[in-house]
């Protein structure tokens, strides 16, 4: 057994090395102040922030501190419940020695008229990182952080700002980054690197649920980050569950490029046929969303009952699209990893009939756990990046005295 | 004046240096990770955990922090109100160089079905402590601590969890140590050692109070704890008010085994007869509060109110459980300590009548404000105990410049 | 441009040198505990806190850390809506290194019947700083922070608490000196020095607006605070729209004492008059505040929602109450500063027609971030020389390497 760990640890302490040796090769000049989408970062980007994330999670099995912040603020604005986003940001950034306030907007001033661009500028004074959920309203959530991105942006221009604090995506209605990039370094942990994702078939299907008004930023998140690895992406879901068709457009330009494969079908079976992995996951449908935001809007209840009740008897007609044993058959081997952002719908244990059958949920449950775990070091690896003027040498120095020993 | 002074600062050092000695000779070797229950820690570990906060607040006294992480959340769950425990819980935390997370159930996804399995995990990959106050249901509070706990460990276990963060109890429906904890190192302190506890006679009793729904924690935790050291334990209500049955048997048992006294009566005068301390504090009865439970569970609204009033009428009965100066003088030499948890009920300040008269309260006020600033350093010393590797080396690290000074 | 910038940073190297020898010959046995209102403070005590934030805005710039507290908490109370105040106590608190907490009424028990006393020193043991926003009944919120006071200071003596906490007044219905000392942190910035204040001339005006309820502690605390410095203070409102009468005496007699001016007039126009600076800034009137003071307490709303019409109304009548391109026409040279606490009501932006017309905002929005940006640093220097034993030697350690550099 202690032959086992020690194993364990130099095989860690590699990954370790080689990661750090990657990282020093790769262009960052352009990383920017912002993680917003991860289609606005390049391949040496992303690629740099999965190889931190994995070395930050490595020093802190360690209980090596990597805090970089003597003092500072990280404000977190949620316009959406949240449990696993909300303490992923605060875990992220308290082990990088930043404090998060919280800007409940029920208790602040926003709700009195001020304007974005002022209250970006009166929370950041001391702040070095504003984390975001905003993915109520299609066509709001990624709008609204570009502007605070801008006002921000003023504010150090304008010498308001001592310093431009990053603004961090915490999912918004076009992607879910900090989502997408804690399954990428799943993946690349599971197939032992990015570059044995080529040729790797991963089914991103829809699924039903019996609740309404799931964000379509999971799915979006996945087709547009993983069309870029080479994989051969199937995205399944039943005829109305559409996606944003500019994220579609973008995951088939994606894949073209790096040479993989993106299909859209109406078939969950085909999708998970000789599947690698299988993401099954609900969502509601574009059109329904596009309503609710209006209605969300007017302020319509009794529309909104309506069409929660439309919404609902759409996804009854398609209670058959379940993650179960039959399904899972269909995969490469019948072993292909399934994978969920959490919590999932699972039948006979969270709601009747659900996402996932219990057997194969349980199957997998720690998988999910550790898919989930990446996250607070995904966030972490983010800030990293934007705000250290030389962030791969700070990850050097903490390093590499480890190494050596 | 300043010779006191060197006098006090001279007496304490030599506490400290006695404490550390004491500590050193402990067996901690089984602590845990947890603190849910006083019973079911030795009683060694009780007095390490008693022995331990007395330094810890001698510390902050002389300005030396005892600053042992540096970085890593503390997450609070809060199912009840809460003043004290939760500002208790924030700055013992902080003064370890934690940062507290509240965890507020209404903002996050717990209502959305999640696994109380799953939420522990989610919110344990960066976390040292777990704090959780859970007492409004009968049957339920202790029962869901165990369930985080255990799911922690199996995600410690399954790799999900770097490290195994310390569950402790704020307050359940069967104990509240961190509050019976700092009673008795109030007593301590009060009587000089834990020794002198031997003999001395404490009337743990119900009281008077207009309000409904008080939990029985506190006095189950009093009886729980106190019965360990010889004392002569006196409980003392109303018929029908009684306590969870295996509580009060384990109170026997204790005080069987510890030589003391323990005995039950409906008479609170014969309660404070001779008696050294006095804790009178309002509590609902066992009965109500299953049948409560109940409502609660079914929503049952109008039930609720005919239950509150039934509950009501019933204390009404008794408010002539007041301690007022007469029962005091009921007391050895008219002189019994009076604790209390607060915040009372007192008679002619907080309502009309209440569990304690103006004049009684105001005379040992400060010493209720002592009794309750033990709480910090109590909830400190519990996870400095359950956490660190090499506790008593750690905090003889930090001790033991100050001694040779 | 590098030329430029070396220029600057020299100037600022200079005014951090003066600023810290001026310090040093300043009187600050008696600053005390608690920062609650500008005129319980010395000229030099006020001074002295400007120096100090000036001081610590630049080292902030030159991410050079001030923390001055290993651990320690910032209780924060908060009985109004607010979110730059509450996110400048976070900031100034957290690069001290303390940590907020902010104690929730609704989530405490202080609803349940506690004293102010008992609540004061139970968030108080571990507590260095207590900053508290109660400006929603005149008559109260002063009053509420002068009894926490006397709770912390007989706290302290009876040896509940092993320090002192200090008490920061956030906003009360009296005064709000976070806002009057960033302005004037601001005057001094773009005057030049605290002594070329003297002769200005700066209208502090009613504006319209068509919200209701405004607290008078802005104009108060502005008017309390700059007769004080020799300057030429206009106070300008409708008739019905007077503030508290004790600070107008107080204003006068500042006056007399320090050789400016104070005049009170009903003519916006006579005290735009070659300003220098104008304040234009809606408030409630006094009246009014006193009304719906004891119609909250007595809560009643049909009263309330009367009372709010009736204000509305009165406001209504004074539309040409509005800071445009005309009014700041008669200020000296047509270029008097305007200056705004914020969030302003914008004509044709937040509001149809408000406090300032859209055009002379925009000219000056920059000035008024920039004027909010003292906030945090104001707050951090009451603190520093209200909590620690040695302010000035301390702040001397922290700049006089970065002096001989």
């Amino acid at each position: 057994m202690e032959e086992l760990n020690q194993v364990t640890d130099k095989m860690e302490q590699n990954r370790m090395e080689t990661n750090l040796e990657m990282l020093k090769g790769l262009s960052l000049e352009d990383y920017g102040r912002d993680f917003l989408l991860t289609w606005e970062k390049s391949d040496e980007e992303i690629t740099a922030t999965i190889l931190l994330a994995e070395i930050l999670q490595e020093l802190h099995k360690r209980r090596q501190s990597f805090r970089v912040f003597e003092s500072g603020l990280a404000v977190s604005i949620f316009r959406d419940k949240s449990t696993r986003t909300r303490y992923s940001f605060a875990s992220a950034t308290n082990a990088l020695g930043l404090t998060v306030v919280d800007l409940d907007e029920e208790k602040s001033q926003i709700a009195h008229g001020e304007t974005v661009r002022e209250t970006a500028n009166m929370i950041s004074f001391l702040t070095e990182a504003i984390g975001i959920r905003d993915d109520m309203y299609l066509g709001v959530g990624h709008r609204y952080m570009k502007e605070i991105s801008q006002a921000v942006d003023d504010g150090y221009r304008e010498g308001t700002l001592a310093q431009r604090p990053g603004v961090i995506n915490l999912q918004c209605d076009l992607d879910h980054p900090t989502q997408s990039m804690s399954d990428l370094a799943h993946l690349k942990r599971y197939f032992g690197s990015l570059e044995n994702l080529r040729g790797k078939k991963i089914a991103m299907t829809w699924a039903y649920s019996p609740s309404y008004g799931k964000p379509l930023s999971v799915p979006q998140g996945v087709i547009g980050l993983f069309t870029r690895w080479g994989m051969d992406v199937s995205l399944a879901f039943p005829p109305g569950y559409d996606l944003v068709p500019e994220i579609v457009r973008l995951a088939e330009e994606n894949a073209t490029r790096s040479g993989g494969k993106f299909e859209v079908t109406h078939d969950m079976s085909s999708a998970f046929a000789e599947a690698d992995v299988v993401y099954p996951k609900s969502w509601a449908p574009f059109r329904i969303m596009e309503q609710r935001t209006e209605l969300l809007r007017a302020g319509d209840r009794s529309g909104l009952a309506d069409l929660e009740k439309e919404c609902l008897r759409m996804n009854a007609e398609h209670i058959d699209w379940e993650c179960n044993d039959e399904k899972m058959a269909l995969t490469k081997g019948g072993k292909a990893l399934y994978m969920h952002c959490l919590p999932a719908d699972i039948s006979g244990v969270s709601c009747e009939r659900g996402e996932v059958s219990k057997e194969v949920f349980e199957r997998y449950r720690i998988n999910t756990y550790h898919e989930a775990g990446h996250k607070p070091f995904v966030i972490a690896a983010m800030i990293f990046l934007s705000r250290l003027d030389d962030p791969v040498g700070k990850i050097n120095e903490i390093v590499d005295p480890l190494l050596s020993s």
